[in-house]
């Protein structure tokens, strides 16, 4: 662990999520594991399966954040085109990588299964990337730079970052309380903001929530170290307890 | 409608998002809107609380596509800065809106509320902002430009998101057909590559699926002339057919 602050941004391609087609599931998946390993998760995109979209959107990713983490398009249609743009955003050829051929072509031969062009597909990746096991169906995943680049199939993206968690290097992780009030925003937004004043080395946030007609929050204190946590939290909590009890005067 | 390709983005803000803390439900929805009347999404941002990056995603966007929609950050507490960047991103003050001021006011006496200084944040737009009816909870969202800014809360958003929509200008809808496949990807990549290659103005995507050890596939045929489309779909179901066939052999 470091006591700087490693920061990470997602990439997940495809039209398919921009169509409505596909609910993504793996933004916030990414989200739940990275805080809990010390990570901040700083900034999504959503790109469709087009070259110049990814190419664009990764190298300003990869540029600003220390890990950049990609899902989709590395299968073995011809719309999937993840590894030519990885390859072209890092400027290097992308080609069939023989360690994953050799994988690939056993784990087809001991099925009785044929490895295709179209399946061979699946072991081109950027020239000098590392492979990201796959222990569902084989086909690697790949790591190049500060950048992983992983399936978009739900299941296969989750056990693909199983794998890369234990090998980044990871921050002071930000704790995290959360504390429900049964006032809307407008009624404790004042003596919220005042209580994020008295409290700069944490973040407040307040969340609505709309049900029945009614509205409540959720208020979430962060930070870093856990006293100023505490302090931070036991102030909030008083003042919902001031609030509810000025409702019943 | 108009014959010429209608193009969108979304900026979804707010640190919960790239926490965890909350699971977003607003790009799916918009999405799904945006395909059925006809206005392609091309982008996705999430970005946290901070005004600078919301700053530079919004002018990136709304310099790229005819419309921007935003989600999150203008409630009443400290956390909620949507429109204080969205004027900064366009040169103009933040300013409390007198049409806002008293379309709230009255709500707020009409409840027996106290119209108070953090609820009237509520009221604060970028000058000359257009409000959005929030048929929910009153506080209006806004448009300036070509960008749309709404609520986070998805009841919310989507209420907004409904005012909103019969407003804007649409393209030729995008058409869409789905053909559930029984082969993994490796299977039918090559036929399939070869169909998109023969129907050069339709979009013809795969996408996996992975459910009891077993991959199929899920193949989708998008265009927006019909008899292209009907034609395209003809040749993928041939080739499913086809392939079902020699499996039985």
């Amino acid at each position: 662990m470091t006591n700087e602050i490693v920061s990470a941004a997602m990439l997940a391609i495809g039209d398919e999520l921009l169509s409505g087609r596909t609910k993504d599931k793996n933004i916030g998946h990414l989200a739940d594991i990275l805080t809990a390993v010390g990570i901040d998760l700083k900034e999504v995109r959503i790109v469709p399966d087009e070259e110049d979209r990814i190419v664009d959107a990764l190298n300003a990713l990869r540029g600003t954040y220390d890990y950049v983490f990609t899902s989709g398009g590395i299968g073995p249609t011809h719309d999937d085109i993840t590894a030519d743009a990885i390859s072209k955003a890092f400027g290097v050829p992308c080609e069939h990588d023989a360690k994953a051929m050799k994988l690939m072509g056993d784990n087809y031969a001991a099925r009785g299964m044929e490895f295709t062009e179209s399946r061979q597909r699946m072991a081109r990746m950027p020239r000098g990337s590392v492979h990201i096991d796959n222990p569902v169906s084989t086909a690697p995943g790949f790591n190049i730079g500060n950048v992983y680049v992983m399936a978009g199939v739900p299941s296969i993206f989750q056990a693909m970052l199983d794998n890369v968690i234990p090998t980044l290097k990871v921050g002071k992780q930000l704790l995290s309380r959360s504390i429900n009030c049964p006032f809307g925003e407008g009624t404790i937004a004042i003596p919220l903001r005042d209580i994020q004043t008295a409290h700069p080395d944490t973040i407040i946030g307040s969340y609505p929530k709309y049900e029945n007609n009614k509205f409540s929050t959720e208020l979430v204190v962060r930070a870093r170290d856990e006293d100023k946590l505490v302090a931070a939290e036991q102030a909030v909590r008083a003042m919902v307890e001031q609030l509810s009890v000025a409702q019943q005067i």
